[in-house]
């Protein structure tokens, strides 16, 4: 089977056979040169993959590593995926929320790229957080605290590793099967018998317009559900940061404020994370929503929660004392406070201005090699349909040079719109569930 | 300007600007990795590109390389191009024919690939013949016989060379403004001011469809002419192998009895070679059709033809002799004869099952690397519309070993059917003249 044969027919509209997809994510082990698999995923990009195609892609991609092994496990293996958004913190509460609850959840995320911070950029922000473990001290560490908050092992799905890098210069990340194939591979990696999906739409999105989350919601429900895995997804608006604090240890802080039941102004990352594993549960365990939703509230409000977040820190070697004493979290030199120009309310903040003007900061990384900064970030003092007078205090950036300062302030200029009306309220759950159809 | 923008905006189908196309073609030097480049060849494969766009490529892709220099020469320089077909020699035909009409003809052809042969090859079953020459030499040789027929050198568009090695192997040859510009840069490199163009279709030409088939006739006529070079296309059937002779030698042969005015059977190519060469007098020259016609039948009937292909062969170092003595050709050193299993009439050779058979008796290559046997090949004995009875003799395979020869004749099967009634006359010339819009 000729790679350029294979290629021809998803340029011109076919399906490809299992076969032929078989070979495409084999030929990623170095059969295939890098020219013919971008070519390739352009052709899948505009001709696009029915869902047969993208399960047997997704399963490929699977199979191109391993699988992490639970046998002896007492527990259901669950996890969560969000699709990426500014501020969205939800792992590091999500995890032990639903290790509280009685679930396994072996939960790999990713680094950040471009606007939106990755979970393994903001755990590294506690001291001597390791995120690289074994898949046997994964294992370990789930059987002993319920929860493990990691970094992909090399062995889980490497295909996905090569395609996404490929993906990212070529511009053929925006296709739903690809996208699709590369989510699923990695959580099926886990060995996972539920996951439950945030799947965001609106400015600080990688889904601008609810239609296309919608697409990509389906799509990833339908296959993680005819791979055998109990799948859920939630769509969720995304035009405003998630929370008030956007950054590596700053997120880190609001994560601990509100296991400790401190959630005042930031209600929305608390109702999420609720939501998202009150969903795990549910998958996890059979249990009905209303059940679900009580045990992850009870797990919150009795402190488990964030005991078990203490636990976490410890068994991945990272200072478990931030928990008690903030303070022992890196901080940034310098803050910078934004303030209105006009009284009114806050009609908005734009999560991609905000994400942006962080990443300016030093957060984040325009390259997958670039250094990220734990301190810097932003806190919203001022969140929408707050009413303010002007001089009052809208942002304050967490800084630590000048030339940055300056570039990411320029970037905020219109990011806050104040009005003269209150804004209308927006939810933040979109829609609740979608099945598979 | 990042390459994975241009590559995202021809992928969301938008024209790209001429910096955009010239970033591209640069590119192509080793500022763009392979894989964005086929990224972007598989964007313009799905998404296509205007005609300025065209334009603005071919001309990104002649000032890659270099432009051979005419300054001080009398003559107007014409050429003409194929898009390739089974049996089609007609460049060792119009070469000579057009520098008898007072043409300055700096012929650059290919290699074959595929089912079609290259001119180059059957140049090269001539002993001695040097195909290579420095652009020096080409002008020189230009000077002096008034033609020259060549490989395109080094400094010759280098952008389309590493594009096209990189389409061939990722399923995006098969684009009009690819294929436009592919051939318009290379062919404006030579210095023309005048270009006819063999636009071929049916089961033995690339384009397999009339409508295709136009369409790259229209692109290549508007492109050609925006470009300040006088083109005229013809475009031409492709049905059955073009004259007799399928094969490196046994066509060179096939062209020297053409020009010494033995012509039966063979009044395709013959006609073919007249008409596009007239269409070059025409454009060189400004002379009337007729006219033009006139003059190149002269130079045929004249024997002057002949002469300067003589005079062709012993500039570029072969021996000359051949043109009398055709035996001094490559011959195989075996023959199997074909033979009809029924009376009828012959309804058609298929093309393509000829140009396959040819090459897999060693005449082309599937692989830019192999090597090209110069004396094996076809010939047509039973043409189109010939009475035979059970029995004749049809075709004449030229071999050298058994085992391809069991290979050819095993695709031969079913390519010369034989039918009760006398097969309808097809034309040639299909379309005379497409003119720029």
């Amino acid at each position: 089977m000729r790679a350029a044969d294979i290629i021809r027919k998803k340029r011109d509209g076919f399906a490809l056979t299992s076969e032929e997809i078989r070979a495409f994510v084999a030929g990623t082990a170095g059969t295939w040169p890098d020219y013919q698999l971008s070519a390739l995923l352009m052709a899948i990009v505009l001709r696009g993959m029915n869902e047969a195609e993208t399960l047997e892609l997704t399963q490929a991609m699977l199979e191109s590593g391993e699988r992490l092994n639970w046998s002896g496990l007492d527990r259901p293996v669950v996890d969560k995926h969000s699709t990426g958004g500014v501020g969205d913190k939800t792992s590091l509460l999500i995890a032990p929320l639903a290790a509280s609850c009685g679930l396994a959840v072996p939960m790999m995320s990713g680094r950040g790229l471009g606007h939106t911070g990755g979970t393994l950029d903001k755990l590294e922000s506690i001291p001597g957080f390791q995120v690289a473990l074994s898949p046997e001290q994964i294992v370990a560490a789930v059987q002993q605290v319920g929860c493990a908050l990691i970094a992909p092992t090399e062995s889980i799905a490497p295909a996905d590793r090569v395609l996404y890098r490929l993906r990212d210069v070529t511009a053929t990340v925006d296709s739903i099967p690809l996208i699709t194939a590369s989510i699923l591979s990695k959580k099926l990696a886990e060995g996972i018998q539920g996951l439950v999906l945030d799947v965001k739409c609106g400015r600080g999105a990688f889904m601008k317009t609810r239609d296309e989350a919608e697409q990509l919601a389906r799509s990833l429900v339908a296959v993680g559900s005819a791979a055998g895995v109990k799948t859920l997804a939630l769509l969720t608006a995304h035009e405003v940061p998630l929370g008030r604090n956007v950054g590596n240890a700053l997120e880190v802080r609001e994560c601990v404020e509100i296991l400790r039941g401190q959630a005042e102004g930031v209600e929305d990352v608390r109702e999420l994370s609720l939501e998202l594993t009150a969903g795990m549960v549910r998958l996890g365990r059979g249990l009905t929503a209303g059940e679900a939703r009580r045990q992850v509230v009870a797990a919150l409000e009795s402190g488990q929660a964030l005991e078990t977040f203490r636990r976490i820190i410890e068994q991945q070697r990272g200072d478990p004392r931030i928990v008690e004493e903030l303070d022992r979290l890196p901080t940034a030199p310098r803050t910078h406070v934004v303030r209105a120009d006009r009284s009114g309310y806050v009609a908005g903040w734009d999560a991609h201005a905000v994400g942006q003007a962080v990443l300016l900061l030093g957060a984040g990384r325009d390259r997958a090699e670039d250094a990220v900064d734990p301190a810097v970030g932003a806190r919203v003092l001022a969140r929408p349909g707050d009413l303010v007078r002007a001089g009052d205090a809208l942002l304050e950036l967490h800084y630590r040079d000048e030339p940055r300062l300056g570039k990411a302030l320029h970037l905020l200029q219109n990011a806050c719109p104040i009005v003269d009306v209150s804004p209308p309220w927006q939810p933040l759950v979109l829609q609740e569930q979608i099945a598979p159809e």
